[in-house]
């Protein structure tokens, strides 16, 4: 037998009990139903890609992240390219692959979303909510050459859409534009081939505060007080209005605020309410691989958590593959770490492991018929139950009920079958009543689970 | 740039198009829906196992199969277990190994399931469906050292409800005992040492044909007159209730045939219609894992697809793990053979990319805002639509949508903006009537997609 300590699933490869996998489904269904309400449809890549695929698009600390796949026999019959075989450590290059072969057949612009896990080789760490497997679900517009602002503003709404109904709290969606950034920077002295690594200094402002991100560009070649007013500008408290009149009398007709105005415009039209986003200046976004729009999300109640939700504009997804320019614009959720860090913070709750509201107890054995035909009846009704077929005490059934996480418990005996009726039992304030076994489907529908 | 030939997806790891994957999410809808009517749960085990845990449970074939996973950089800071790492071949390992860690904390029976990919390093085959990666879809109910055949017939009833409601035509589940055939192989004088071969003879039985099952048997040693009889009474065209009874006449009160009445009296009590199953005597399942009800599924029509849904009963899942009996039955759909089979036999369509039934265009670009609101409003009334945001000619529009496949447009120029109506195109019919903006939710509601 295997020694007990090698039972547990790997470090940073979770097992989701089934009431974390009841709360992560019901996230996802949110997130689903609001990527198609907005005619998103699913693109499903497989798992497993080429090496060289994942390798010409995985930049910096990724590229020491990609997991091979080998077969582990080594007398197994190979397929011929088990050596090319790896694992996608997100949803965007599988996008950018998938779309370097079938951009003729598809529509543009392209949309579509992944919802589904991804593998990266790092160190786990459970408290940063760092896993070496982890659920992300993403949304892409790509465009054909082109493609336009009001998609960044579209992408915003949906965040805005899938937060509200999730129901945790208020956030503000934090969206800033690269190309104002440059267009900030230049105008601070910074030339062409310090943007980034001044870029790179603004992504840590949050982090490390105002006065050393002031020394941190200092350091760059920028003047202490242009500095200074630099940072003041980025973390102004002002309305996304005023911001917006603050960059049009600094910068003038810079691409960047024309497409950041189009953006907060169409914000209004989506129906997002002013509460969930503003225009924030200091959102940098590490990776160069965003070129205007960038978005972070955060819970007014809990910055702790970090961005629940980021993204941006990207020049051109597939040039690795093809030479055919393809912009597009993208948000993606880190599902596992937003879900696991929610339900320690105890805005989610992971309390009960019964994804059905009532169970049906089997108190007489003899009677086994009349209790599967009322599950039968319930569950074409459209009311979830189990019905529990052990023959065991009816105590053991209601305490397996309570520990399962039940709300319900559906208890008939010999006094009630005879009289054709049912003890609807609440396994929370332990009321009882009893109904007729025609008005259980209607009782059980209008519970609240 | 990377060769073009190298921007597929690896053989045998397939790309789901937007089309093929909004018909696995409606399928996996309605499985998903049935499992969880019937109380059962969601688990979710990770992709990645030890593979110690994989190799002890892996028997057969699958052992040459396994996947290991390694950090592709050898410069790489390896976490330590990196050699350790291997991906799961099927759902049932991992709950085994799940249940050996949790099996104190959890209320028993435990009801799961299991949605999601798993990979083997098979020589993939489309003609045959055979890939490395796909989709299954398994439920089981283990107990805590037993559990009651009842569990078996709720098993099959789910998978009728599933069927039932996906309406792919007429199926029937097969349904056996190993233990009965166990005893009617005894009975025909095949000792305790050949019963495992003759059931592999046996599983082959509809493939090579009566004569050649025959003959096989009389090579096990069994008399030819005697295995005659035997292909015949396991082939015989009989009722379930005279299969029964026959079997009730031969082999008397032997355990399987109990449990089989067992399962079978259940099944009109979970709301079987009668044709949708029958006991089918030859059905063996070629694993010896199985010990008990065993079950495949064929679509009436389809024979050639064979079993699209299959399982049974088990004595003991996690013995590799834990000295604890865990009895258990299951049964696993093969989500991805059977999807594709399903739309390559034109009896599941997947001839539409759009997830949405209405494309909202925007033809007079200084009224974006009419447009943006409308697809607000339409979304906010639950009706997924999409909204056309690059600056085109409204007959690209229009193509766009009859490309992508949408069934509606809704269309606004000049003179039904001015009189805020709306013009609601059917794109097959080429049919189309003007509606006010407040009727367009509720028309689009009732439209089927």
């Amino acid at each position: 037998m295997i020694p007990k300590q090698l039972l547990t699933s790997p470090s940073g490869f979770l097992d989701l009990s089934p009431a974390e996998a009841i709360a992560q489904s019901k996230f996802l269904d949110i997130v689903r139903r609001r990527f198609e309400r907005a005619g998103f449809s699913p693109l499903e890549t497989p798992l497993v890609e080429r090496e060289a695929v994942l390798a010409a698009k995985g930049e910096g600390e990724i590229s020491t992240q990609i997991y091979g796949l080998r077969l582990l026999n080594p007398d197994a019959e190979a397929v011929g390219d088990e050596k090319e075989l790896a694992v996608r450590f997100d949803h965007t290059v599988p996008l950018a692959r998938y779309l370097a072969t079938h951009s003729r057949e598809l529509p543009f612009p392209f949309r579509r979303y992944a919802i589904g896990p991804v593998l990266r080789g790092e160190k786990p760490n459970m408290s940063k909510g760092r896993y070496r497997q982890f659920t992300q679900a993403d949304i892409d517009v790509i465009g054909d050459g082109a493609l336009s602002p009001l998609h960044d503003a579209e992408m915003a709404a949906i965040i805005s859409d899938i937060f509200t109904e999730f129901n945790i709290g208020s956030f503000t969606i934090r969206i800033n534009n690269r190309k104002v950034l440059s267009a900030l920077l230049a105008k601070a002295g910074i030339g062409e081939e310090s943007v980034a690594s001044a870029m790179r200094i603004i992504d840590r402002l949050e982090k490390v505060g105002r006065g050393k991100t002031a020394e941190d560009l200092e350091a760059l070649g920028m003047p202490a007080e242009v500095a200074r007013e630099l940072v003041e500008a980025l973390t102004a408290e002002r309305s996304s209005a005023d911001t917006l009149k603050y960059l049009e009398g600094h910068l003038g007709d810079e691409p960047g605020v024309t497409e950041l105005r189009i953006v907060i415009e169409a914000l209004k039209d989506f129906g997002v309410p002013d509460a969930n986003y503003r225009i924030d200046l200091s959102i940098a976004r590490g990776l160069e691989y965003y070129t205007g729009t960038v978005y972070e999300t955060r819970l007014d109640a809990h910055p702790d958590l970090g961005s629940i939700a980021s993204g941006g504009r990207y020049e051109d997804l597939a040039s690795a593959y093809i030479d055919r320019p393809l912009p597009g614009v993208g948000i993606s959720i880190g599902v596992t770490r937003l879900l696991l860090r929610l339900i320690g913070a105890g805005l989610v709750l992971a309390d009960t492991s019964a994804v059905a509201p009532v169970l049906v107890t089997t108190a007489e054995r003899a009677y086994l018929s009349t209790y599967l035909r009322l599950a039968t009846e319930l569950r074409q009704a459209g009311v979830p139950c189990e019905v529990y077929l052990e023959d065991k005490a009816l105590d053991k059934q209601l305490h397996f009920a309570d520990r399962k996480g039940y709300r319900y418990a559906l208890i008939a005996q010999m006094e009630q079958i005879v009289g054709g009726r049912w003890i609807l039992r609440d396994l929370r304030s332990g009321e009882q009543r009893e109904l007729a076994a025609s008005d259980l489907a209607a009782e059980l529908s209008n519970e609240s689970r």
